[in-house]
């Protein structure tokens, strides 16, 4: 089984900002993390991130070719309002499950709605680091109902 | 560390109606399995159902004073107008994770908006009985890093 | 064939309260007419109106296991609001015909829409208590349609 | 005692169409089924059905002259947009009861809301013909509270 | 130079119902007041009623073509969403004074809107059959602005 | 008879600024003009212009204690926002009549609603100073009705 | 003179969480100081507290037959939502006084607005327990006017 | 194969105003011009206009009995409002094409909206006459694709 | 002790208008009352009434100057447009207790607004000329509170 | 004549998925079957697809600078917040054709508005391929109309 | 060149109130730092204040009369809602700058609309009284691309 | 003190397209501008432009590490949608001044809102190159009160 993780715009500067708010994990970290979890689960898992929409739009373009069995998007503020992505995003036939590590829900109204819930399997938010994990959890086990192996 | 686990108006049908449909799981399979998951866990975890919104807010104010470490909460149908029991989960200190087993964004559109998600840790949503399991393990994360043991 | 009858929050104040406004048929009244209707058409009816959401989410769960035919509801006030009330009917398989002693759409605007409605099979209101005697027939007819005997 | 049954826009087509979907009972048999049971009911009924917006006035500002003690509307999709029609319902100084075949607060927004409720005695809708049929006896029922013979 | 002066859906009725309440000045009584005022005025007017939306829409082609001076329209209901006859209107080139006998502002909300106000020279409403002479003058006015003789 | 003409902040400008769009009539002429008309149609009229909404407060309060017979009321930009004035207003037992030089319903939307017309006797717009001698004749034919003489 | 006391949801757990935030006054002890007001003034007191929307309704019928002379009520959360209980408070003939400890309309937009305003006599928010002093205080005037004694 | 073109309201009218706005090209001349491209296509059409809403709606189930290949609909202002249109347009089993020679969405926002666009295969506007030779040529593609001949 | 006791615009009417209706009650009667009160609680109080929103802004400056110690403002109409008048409010560091005498909330829906109440201590209405008494006593508390004397 | 379609985001896809759903006709068909009818109507043709907004806008430049005679664009799902695009194509001064394979106007809400339509000549969509075709004899049109040869 | 700067409601109390919050710098002082500006650049520079709508609109008639040059108008709380001042401003054929010391789109929602923009040359916000001095440099500017010496 | 001008999305088009109206100063012009008064002001000035959103939030990423002391951003057509670049702005610690060319309150209603001003210090817009100009005199004196020398 193939996991793919992604990461939207602003996301590569994770860590590198505000240390004593956000502390300073990487998103090098949070990928070393989630690829160690993926051992420990037995699947493969790959990251990607890009700060270009179109970019991003061809790296899910190129899962639906590879026949990657999940996916895992933290789409970062494009959630709201990039429905290219989501078109993208559509194309896949495999689970997606959406991460964000902050409640959107939480934070400023144009916040809490998100293009692309309606059409992933799942939504996963507020818990920092921990929705990359749980993402990757929730993606495992909707790919295994799906047919994965 | 001891998790609660709440569910809400109905979800006592859950497992006994349409099972071609639902499947045939019932809530209390649910608590078992959860169960088995906290003891692979070590930590504590108690569930409660009941269709009465009182009842429930009564079982929140008693967890405050128990001084539970975390919640897992499935308001179900209450998650759209019950701001009682929003204020009763308000009263309490410790992460609440609000959880769903259908992906609530992708449904009616009085189903997008849950009054509780802005005061919860965060919310896990469309992943059927998995998103229970996430919760369990979010509620473990999120009492970890609040100090509970 | 066996009818179910509902009456929601605050309708066993009918007929209690400003006999010049409202009359004084009471409750117990109703129900006796719409027994003696039922007897008339053939088909056995029973009435239950409680104040308790939670009750009446048992009462409809109940409704379910004992394979009632269909079900005349009032709702009262809960017609504005109680998803999980919407959420009970949604679990039956068979005709619920939503009735109001009031014409709902002629009062205040918060009134206009029932979360109810789009879920029963029609809607009667206005007629006061005939709302009633239309809707045991609207029910037999439609349980008679759906295949009940 | 005289009760008007009036038909609006297109439902001259009623049964002339989809034979599967909807059935083949024609506007022609509703009405033939109506003067039954009205001839059962021991009143007078009269139907009438016109495309027209202007003639359907007409036969409304017609029936307030000719006294016609409760009338039986459907407007069709009239109901969403004529006020011209439900200025000349208010006219009327009888019963008015408005019935659709369809539940029309299950389909497409704009149908939940009909300009002619507010200012009729009643709605009844969902029941297919039987709507018609529970439309003439609330009319009945209606015209005997409002003193008619 | 030469008034038209229309009558919309409905105000064939006026003084034929309640007298008590709208007195019974018949709409042949207002035409009468009318050409009297025109007449005094050294005006000639001419006055039209119908029910029907494509025979107003025609009659106001025939006014374009026959060189009216001024036209003063009473939509009635109409006024609330006849875009159809709103485009009639806009093929006038001559001053188009909006009359009505309520004040439509202080009426339910949905009488608030007229569609032909912003193609008018202006309105004038809530002087009852008052409202008809002075949208005369206003006509006779507006004319006398825009080079009639 | 007395009939009150009041006009509101920056009606004092009126004919002071761009005479090649508004001609060269000042608000002084303008009142000259409606005392003609007055001494023709045989009644006293009165006007007052303020920018000081106190003032104008005031000033209709004044009327109240007069009995002036009716008012005539252009209230220039605050019929957009003065609900001070809309009480004031309210007090009066007289028919007011609102008159708009323009036609608000064909400018910006923030003008097409004014918080007079609803307690007014009537709106007349869109006609120039014509609309103050339509509202003159207005107001005198609405106090006839009122019983002054 | 008789006036009950009724506080809703959640108000039980008044004084007993975070006691620095909101001191250590319990409800016992706000209804203990509104007996000896209530004494100091004259009149008889009850008061009542429930978690549960169904028993809260029933006390109000219960008052409606008691024929109490005034109602002060904080109903808490169900402020927002409980069309059901305003219903129940419908019924009662006597002052019905609403009163907040915190200044509703200061807080999140959904808790500005109350189902229960509109039909009571009127709103007291913002002054903590003193909100309930107030609140006896404006029931007893109030009841005075409507004739208790 | 038989196409049906048809023209609603007001549209009898273009050419015959304002002809350095419009041109003069009449409406005779498109429809001349449109059978000729039906006759270089090797199709069948037809054309048909009116300003009477119930003549449009009995032609379109003509049309529906005829058994016509398409249908290319200009609805005119219709396109709004006429929900008794949209009903009759529903009828039909054949593509249906909506036609407007002006960009509807770059004019008045209560243009943008038709309420036929969602029921019809797709929309043309914007180009003139030229939108209704695209609309035939449209009509003719959808049809093949439909399995005329 | 210092309370202030500020009267919007119009309010110097109360009582002089419609003495059926209102009462025959005046505004200097209801600051005599208001005095007694202060006298009986042993606190100085001031009264000002004003219908120019720049002198009251500017009676506002002078509290602030004068340390004042707390206020009761009923701002009539102003309530619901006077920004100017909100942000002089905003100056003050004392308790400002918003009264009015009708229930606004049961009135017309542009009276629910009210733009001073976020930032005042709490509102009372509905109570009459007792708004204004239990409004005196309300700051004397919230000024004991703050920690005047 | 030079005619420019452009291809916006994820139709680089189109034809190599779901070819059950979609069919197999890639962009690079559709581009093929465009130039050949481009011969056949003596134009050029030149077609571009980009995933990246930035890229996009420049060749909108390009076209600017180069001086094409018209465009057809299908900006997919930017149709529905890129305005940044939206003023690239406002540079043009040639007309643009927007163009739809589906019918925007029948799927998602959010899709009915596209932030192109208001500044192009028109809108064609619903048609499939076909809307293409048609959208280059609406460019060739519209363009022989501005007066390019 | 002559520069006008008006300064509204409240601002004649900046820097009487909370000095830690908002320093100690007085609107005098602020006039004086302007002058000294204005004297550096070239040009007279004239300052008024007031918290009276009525006399600041006269002040504006006046600039209108006296032909100043350009206009630097901070409206303070009456940006949101003084249409009559709106009126006013719309008068001048000048360059009017409108100025905020704070950045009202930061603020409370009914902050982020000013009445004024649309009107006014251009809007500068958020530089406390740096804002007053960009706004006199804007003025100059537009002035000179305006024609003024 | 380094000053970063950033331009947004076609602004690389300005000074290119319609001499007649937008002038022929090219943004290579303006920046040579710019930075002629950056050296009058003696601080450093760099000036960037893409049409890329990825790139644009990188170079904003970059500025975050070189520690620029203040930023002048003009974002063009993103300011209505590009959350993504409002996220990458919210990193920044130092102040960040919005400035338009245009009046974009005076514009387009979708232009009213800019996604940016609420976290920027300010926003100045209206005044063409004129905002630059006052942008970069904003961002000096924002900086030298957040401490750069």
């Amino acid at each position: 089984m193939k996991i793919l993780v992604l990461h939207g715009i602003n996301l590569d500067m994770f860590g590198l900002r505000d240390p004593d708010v956000y502390g300073t994990t990487t998103l090098a970290e949070i990928d070393r993390d989630l690829h160690a979890l993926a051992t420990e689960l037995g699947v493969t898992l790959e990251s990607f991130q890009t700060n270009h929409e179109g970019r991003m739009a061809e790296r899910i373009h190129q899962a639906h070719r590879d026949g990657d069995d999940a996916v895992v998007f933290n789409p970062g503020a494009w959630s709201h309002y990039s429905i290219g992505l989501r078109d993208a995003v559509e194309i896949l036939k495999v689970p997606v499950i959406e991460v964000h590590m902050s409640n959107i829900h939480a934070r400023e109204p144009f916040r809490h709605h998100s293009v692309f819930t309606a059409i992933c399997t799942g939504q996963i938010c507020g818990f920092g680091v921990e929705s990359y994990r749980l993402g990757v959890r929730a993606a495992i086990s909707a790919a295994l109902r799906a047919g994965a192996r």
